[in-house]
């Protein structure tokens, strides 16, 4: 029997910086534009929303930007995370290929986001602002934020899409447990969730009505702030810190992936994961693949037009050039509900664009098969989002035995799906439906796109 | 602010060895007896139901067992476990002593047990045995062993006490996510089942029924044999990697403990932190409390009787010299349904009667109350009880300041409470009933108790 293995960093080889893409991006992105007028935004617009620090952060140029103390002190309580050769999974399928995952899921919120989340927080908390408003869907991001708020005495208010808020209680509880207060969506608090309630008492909410009642809130106080957990640059620069980490880590096991993998919602895990190592194939001519896995009932970067929209279903976001299935496309209720998003960050989209990345659609019925396997295998309960990175590597190490050469496959298992174990009790029942969108049904989707005048 | 500290070992450090604390007992525990006869019992009489190698280590006297290299492998992918320095909650408390944790929550099961599963799993396997039968209540067992019986290769049943079954569905889930059969307990399998369902078709369950349940299937087969997660001394055994480690964690820390801390159900979490420990102050004089704190409604410890009973509410097993409450006594339905349980493990019951370790008893709603703190300070949320032990170390920490000293205070976080969040979800509707067995009540559980003549 081969050994499992796991490749650790000790604390003092944790990377200190974060690395900004934007550096070192052949073709630059376009720029955000005022919906009104067309015309490119500068940063100040955002200052109604966000801290100046994470505006900086936004926009900026350099190549390398230091992680705050404050923040390495929390990183370190879960970080560096491990990096572990799977090789019961090998075994399993009896590949030639070695598949490698970095394992996000290890820290208190269970997933990923808390990377951000803590840094996020701590900026807010610098420059004196008092309170922050974001929206959770299924609520790992809010859960992430509750703590990380709390840690550095910031109130948070969350408001959960109604449909999640009763369904799905764990993560509402979690985020009271850290001290957040936590509205179900939409709510009576705002003009933005009175409106819908108006038309439909009974609304189940969406992540879009969610966030134009958190930036409602935020606009209308100077010492209160909003926060996303994804698409945006800063929250893809904090992520970072996991392909930096695991880049010393492949170093360690002597070996170099061929290809990395990550699931596709906003972007904000695949890029964590696959943008040093974008930056090694840029600079040093390194010769890797780096792949997004996405539902195929949510296909914006496979089918989806690049384009100009809105980030967020409301429009109250400036406009932004990315991959996208229109503000206004509702996916289908897929159980990795972090995948549900209907456009791209504008740093993949832009990179997706000029090829440097690429992106193939999966099914929820394959990824969750893939997803029991790595459990019974590898032992940890993968997340329904992280499934689809799963199902992805094993493509690889497949396709790999079929053209009979062995390569090295490393993916980002981005959480734990503790939270959502009704998704496999339904895989186990058999009800899980697959859906694709078709390309007419995309075509239409897109065509449906209202932007302002 | 200062520092979060983590704690970490290299795999090269991580012990090889587990540590038999009947080695270094003065007083050893009176022997096993046969219910029939009252006459000692060898281990041969344990071979229909335990594999040998086990049986073994029930019965061993040397100090150090070497830990197979196939569970060094499992135990890799999690451990050595990190230990913490509370600094966070030791600020919110404001005391002046020092709070360190282990934590065992980390690995694929989410609690210790996985120490022991995956130890029993591997003697099962190397004796050619094809299935074990279990019994679990909330899950945390049942699912620790689901995976490390999937790994080596064995089937496994488990007999899920019906009021879980039905109300707590994520862990069950979990278990066959693992690959595990996981049948309601009182079932119709087995004549044990079948006679508890005649005179209540609508009988909720108990861990008692369960265990006889599986021991019942057990013992009809050859290649089938039970297995237990707490209580005995080879499960004691198993867990004591983690004392082990956090010896040379807090030599690490360059500290020691003044006092070493676990919640007590059957032993086993506490007993795995605390023996390696008590082990210095039996060979080498170092001065060290060692405390177990258990639930009010289920006092064993602390108002329990010091005599032979059986360690299950059927009366299958030999009958064993242990603080008791009486194996017919059905405890409250806290929530940290992992310390329901009548009896305390016999190495843990004659150190406490030769006054090695002290035990107090604690109410649910404060534990609770401590959890919450604990997770909004240092991140992890705790799992019921887990509880225990915190509220454990914070009432250290408090007498510390009455007393204006500074302490050192190790507990074990046992593990998570992800999959017992409807439990916080009543602590924060103010709906946990506090409950205390009073003196007379414990009495009259005692008198209770029939043995067979």
């Amino acid at each position: 029997m081969k050994k499992t293995r796991k490749i650790l960093l000790s604390e003092k080889e944790m990377p200190r910086q974060w690395y900004n893409i934007l550096a070192d991006m052949p073709n630059k992105p376009l720029p955000p534009l005022n919906p009104a007028t067309r015309e490119p935004i500068g940063p100040e617009a955002l200052a109604a929303v966000f801290p100046m620090g994470l505006i900086k952060q936004e926009v900026a140029t350099e190549r390398y930007i230091d992680i705050p103390d404050e923040v390495l002190d929390l990183y370190k309580t879960y970080r560096p995370s491990p990096l572990f050769r799977a090789v019961n999974l090998e075994k399993a399928l009896g590949t030639k290929s070695k598949i490698y995952y970095k394992y996000e899921g290890g820290n208190y919120s269970g997933s990923h986001k808390a990377n951000t989340a803590i840094a996020q927080a701590y900026y807010n908390k610098e420059e004196g602002i008092k309170r922050i408003t974001t929206e959770t869907g299924a609520g790992q991001w809010g859960s992430a934020m509750s703590f990380a708020c709390h840690h550095f005495g910031l109130e948070l208010l969350v408001f959960m899409v109604r449909v999640s808020y009763d369904q799905k209680p764990g993560r509402k509880i979690m985020m009271k447990a850290y001290n957040a207060q936590v509205v179900a969506s939409p709510s009576t608090m705002t003009a933005a969730g009175r409106k819908v309630l108006e038309l439909d008492p009974e609304s189940p909410g969406s992540l879009g009505i969610a966030i134009s009642e958190a930036m409602e809130v935020a606009v209308q106080d100077p010492y209160t702030k909003y926060s996303l957990g994804s698409v945006l640059n800063h929250v893809i620069l904090h992520q970072t810190i996991i392909g930096q980490e695991a880049l010393l880590q492949m170093e360690k096991a002597g070996d170099y992936p061929d290809v990395v993998i990550g699931c596709f919602g906003g972007g904000s895990n695949f890029s964590g994961i696959a943008f040093p190592f974008l930056r090694e194939k840029l600079l040093n001519d390194k010769n890797i693949r780096l792949l997004t896995v996405e539902p195929a009932s949510c296909p914006k970067l496979t089918k989806g037009k690049f384009m100009y929209d809105f980030g967020d279903s409301a429009g109250m976001t400036p406009l932004l050039p990315m991959y996208t299935l229109g503000h206004n496309f509702i996916p289908e209720k897929i159980h990795a509900g972090g995948l549900r998003y209907h456009g791209a960050g504008v740093l993949v989209s832009q990179l997706l664009k000029d090829g440097f990345i690429e992106a193939k659609a999966k099914m929820q019925m394959e990824c969750f098969e893939g997803g029991v396997l790595f459990a019974r295998t590898e032992g940890i309960l993968p997340a329904p989002e992280s499934n689809y990175a799963i199902a992805g590597a094993l493509d690889e190490a497949r396709k790999a035995d079929i053209e009979g050469v062995s390569r090295t496959i490393l993916f980002n298992l981005s959480g734990h799906g503790h939270f959502d174990i009704s998704a496999y009790e339904k895989y186990f029942e058999g009800n899980l439906p697959d859906h694709e969108l078709t390309s007419s049904e995309v075509e239409e989707a897109i065509s449906k796109i209202q932007l302002p005048d």
